[in-house]
């Protein structure tokens, strides 16, 4: 029996071997708190900032304006929640935002709006991008924060953040991007992007789950969302997760290193997907933009099927049909509906997101396995 | 070159060998993310439900009254801004904790005295206990929350947490405690404790750092504090941190196999280090209770040295003057102090910790270091 294909990277990522070869000393021999002043606890505090270095190199920052969580979720809460309470009262009770937002971005911001904030939500045009004209009209007003996602994780379409973060500047915003997704696949930049806080999340990126990072631009303040004692200089309270954070680091380290020649080996195989499945299916439609995506992301609609049926009928293809994080009821997604696509034929979406690891084989079996699935199942309608 | 004796175990432990061993299938092979619904998530998932059963039956619980937090610092902040806020208002807006609490419970509290409740602290009485009679006193009128810890982490005294819990119920409180410290070393039943909430940290428990878990008991209401998609029940966003979850069950499986055996056996050695430091030490004092500890704690005062000073002189131990969380400064532990003992005085404290992995020879050089330590110092003066 031959393996199924995975192809659920935007899920998640197996963690690369160089990752678990980083963090294995610290999940054995280097065990100490990073806090305590000894020699084991000065192993592990040397590790830590080490791996500061790296994740602020992987993005254009300084190690000074990394702060390690515990994922991507709690960097867009201590990002979003923790900058406005920063700011204490000063600045527009006002957030931009989209209707395109992680979960660990939008309820952050519903919470805030129960709380007095307006908040605007800019929609998508028909490619799944922020209407950069929406956002020059949501931003003519005085405004405390924008945060929008840096690339969808359903779609992999890219945002304009570097518009926004100059629309943002111009009306007095902080800038928050929520890059999960983005990071190891294009290039990040925060000084180019010009943004004031950017979200990394471990598991996207060949590194653990339950580790992440948010970058905050020096001069930017952010009050602790979880509180306690003073780590991570009194942003992040409890004990610094060592052999995460030194995984994180050496992921982040091999995204900057590797970015420039996997993104495009991602991009080759993703259209290869493409061309393979358009030839067998016809009337199949991508979601979104087919070029301003993330090089891994090929979200398609098939005909006349729902995703998860499909997907169903085709166990050597692992995939999910929308966000990982809303699965088990066959309902729409809003980003694909929020593109204009009708409720019928967006139920037909399936996800298919590459990794470095994926191959030509696989994407050739996949297509197959894919394509076949489909044809019994529309035949047998 | 012999190997420095590791006596910080409080501070953070080694991973167990099994605890790893279960552990590295989960950074590996079986990567997937709990919520994709094919078959790579449906392990990942499992994995998650079977550790929560582990950490449920050693302490008691039910499986779905465990909620998996990324350490003991957010199950703090989950039980007691998450409990008070699921009350909405209702209860009377009042707290009662204790003066010996880890900056992971103090600061919450603080937060919601801030925001309007009535904190009343307990003290402690010489041996480290919060004073029953106080308590009693204190829980005479409607509260809302009573938060002490299982066991105090600098001198691994024991709370009296099942009378507080008595009291508490009388006057309609919620009632949590920080078992951080405890789980391992003492027998942790939540039925007999009759507490409503209690929390778990995975790095004081031979599992890794960066997981943790809350108990929240059955009809208890817990509002998360980090907000996002749905997981674990909607108390607790983000992609479960699977391998280190896995690590967390399997330590919670062995503490609850061994602690029968390790504590009587930590108790012992403990012991015995004590009566070898105080044959060379005149005057050396125990810090709290010498019976109602943690059988693997001894907090001890050395006379007319500090602590700092005495550490730095015996690179041979590894062990900290006070939580490796406030470490950096040579202030006097207010836990110390808050038992009564003088400024001057306490500043002369060790905390030697042990652990399963430790030896009656480590005991003993561990003893010779610190005493002969100690003489060097005292003659130089």
């Amino acid at each position: 029996m031959t393996d199924a294909v995975y192809l659920d990277h935007n899920a998640t990522t197996p963690l690369s071997s160089e990752v678990v070869e980083a963090m294995l000393p610290y999940l054995t021999t280097h065990f100490g708190n990073p806090s305590s002043s000894h020699a084991l606890g000065r192993k592990a505090k040397d590790a830590v900032e080490r791996a500061r270095e790296e994740v602020a190199a992987a993005i254009g920052a300084r190690s000074s304006e990394i702060v390690f969580t515990s994922g991507g979720t709690e960097a867009n809460n201590l990002a979003i929640r923790g900058a406005l309470e920063a700011l204490g009262g000063r600045g527009a009770p006002r957030i931009v935002t989209s209707v395109i937002e992680h979960p660990a971005t939008a309820r952050p911001v519903e919470l805030l709006e129960r709380h007095g904030f307006e908040v605007v939500r800019l929609g998508v045009d028909a490619s799944g991008a922020v209407r950069e004209d929406d956002a020059e009209e949501a931003l003519a007003e005085p405004t405390s924060l924008v945060t929008v996602m840096h690339s969808n994780n359903e779609t992999g379409v890219l945002q304009p953040i570097e518009a926004l973060a100059r629309m943002g500047k111009r009306c007095g915003a902080l800038v928050h991007t929520d890059a999960a997704q983005s990071l190891g696949k294009v290039e990040i930049d925060v000084r180019a992007l010009g943004v004031d806080l950017l979200s990394i999340a471990g598991h996207k990126l060949y590194a653990p789950k339950g580790v992440g990072a948010l970058f905050v631009r020096d001069g930017v303040s952010v009050a602790p969302v979880l509180l306690g004692a003073g780590h991570e200089r009194g942003i992040r309270p409890g004990t610094e997760n060592v052999a995460s954070i030194v995984g994180l680091g050496r992921a982040c380290a091999i995204a900057a290193r590797d970015v420039a020649t996997v993104g495009p080996r991602l991009r080759g195989l993703s259209d290869r997907l493409w061309v393979l499945l358009a030839q067998r299916v016809p009337e199949l439609m991508v979601n979104g933009d087919p070029l301003e995506r993330l090089p891994n992301t090929l979200s398609v609609r098939f005909p006349r099927v729902s995703g998860n049926a499909l997907l169903e009928a085709c166990p050597g293809v692992l995939a999910s049909t929308g966000s990982a994080c809303h699965e088990g009821h066959d309902v729409a997604s809003s980003v694909i509906l929020a593109m204009g696509v009708e409720r019928e034929e967006a139920l037909g979406t399936v996800r298919l997101t590459l990794g470095r690891g994926t191959t030509e084989e696989e994407v050739d079996r996949a297509a197959e396995e894919l394509a076949s699935a489909w044809e019994r199942l529309s035949e047998g309608r």
